[in-house]
């Protein structure tokens, strides 16, 4: 058995953990090529469960505890589902639109946001943290396989495939409209715009799209790339 | 030098990097005991204006590369500040209070958010991740220095210090009354109460509390704390 750690140009990636696990056999069960089971006295009911779903579903279950060693699972993880990375194109719905997000942890819990407030089309423009990186799959606690989620190469691309998208970029400019203003007046489809953890947009993004901003205290730098994004997720979805 | 691991009991602890340490010096420079200093070449504007600022105020500097071996500093960070863990009693306006919050990561973005929308006060009941972990103070980019702080052994001594304060407990109870019904009838001064990342707030709370829910779809399993936190406090100052 070949098992090597995740890199960027892995065709497949890894899912740690049985809830994971559970959610791809779920939503996904048609990517995944193999699962592992580290050797374990006790096997509880969720584990039983998902083996046998497994197996229902002609999926490989290998028991070792290689692949756990090799990518660094925790001792409390006892499954890690490998599986193809596979993306689905947006529809014409509400997007985000994140450029170049620099955080494993941020993305995953901004998919895991998204998908709870309904929003299933994520756009990532690079650079930008690789969305299938174990760590983000993790962090977005399976909220990746409901998502659409293409990597567009930049603003013009995406800007000329989705002419009809209300553009909303939201930066620390106090010209802009703030939230509460922007979403009573929001227009539909519309696309929410988020920059880079440390630098935020680049300026010509007002250009190009309205501005927004999320009134906040002098006393904090700024807020957090998957806060202002939840922010800004939960405002433009009620 | 004696320089050591941070440890739960220890009555000092770190601040790693030029912008936690330069929050310090500005907002808290009484608390810190030194500044050490990782031997370099290129010293940049950033470094020498703090260096300047501590040598006003009769700080210690310390140039060696031990302490950013022992504490695990990354390449880039040039500067530590140690300094005495000391908290600032609540005072009467509103709160937050965090139940058994377990993630470091979590409660430095909390810190962060709540001082971005004007929540100065910070309770939290154990157990629960040390407020001043080393990790915490990173993730706080700083925030936790603009805090009132307190560790409150249960809920009864809590409710029986502040009687007046209107209390909000966020759980994900469908009963509840959803966050922006609430925003709109909140009272002052108010408690926004938030339970743990995984088990949520014990059901008593429900007894003692205005119960809130934050509506959201049922493909993800809830939102992460640090963003259903956010979520509360940026409707709760509006």
């Amino acid at each position: 058995m070949k098992i090597s750690r995740y890199k960027h140009d892995s065709e497949t990636s890894y899912a740690l953990g049985a809830t994971l696990v559970f959610e791809l056999l779920k939503n996904k069960p048609e990517l995944i090529t193999k699962i592992f089971l580290r050797p374990t006295e006790k096997q509880g009911e969720d584990i039983t469960k998902i083996l046998q779903s497994a197996e229902e579903k002609q999926i490989p279950v290998i028991e070792s505890a290689k692949p756990f060693n090799v990518l660094n699972a925790k001792d409390a993880c006892l499954l890690i589902a490998e599986f193809k990375k596979s993306s689905t194109k947006l529809d014409d719905n509400n997007h985000l639109l994140l450029v170049n997000p620099s955080d494993a942890g941020n993305l995953g819990t901004i998919m895991r946001t998204a998908v709870a407030f309904g929003i299933k089309n994520l756009a990532i423009i690079p650079p930008a943290v690789d969305p299938y990186d174990p760590k983000v799959i993790r962090a977005s606690m399976g909220a990746i396989f409901h998502l659409n989620l293409e990597i567009i190469p930049d603003f013009e691309t995406y800007k000329s495939r989705f002419p009809n998208h209300h553009r909303y970029a939201f930066m620390l400019n106090k010209d802009a409209k703030t939230l509460d203003e922007a979403k009573t007046s929001k227009e539909s489809p519309f696309t929410l715009v988020m920059g880079n953890e440390a630098a935020g947009l680049p300026a010509s993004y007002s250009e190009d799209c309205e501005t927004i901003f999320i009134p906040q205290s002098d006393e904090v730098d700024s807020l957090n790339l998957s806060i202002a994004t939840a922010l800004a997720l939960y405002a433009f979805t009620r």
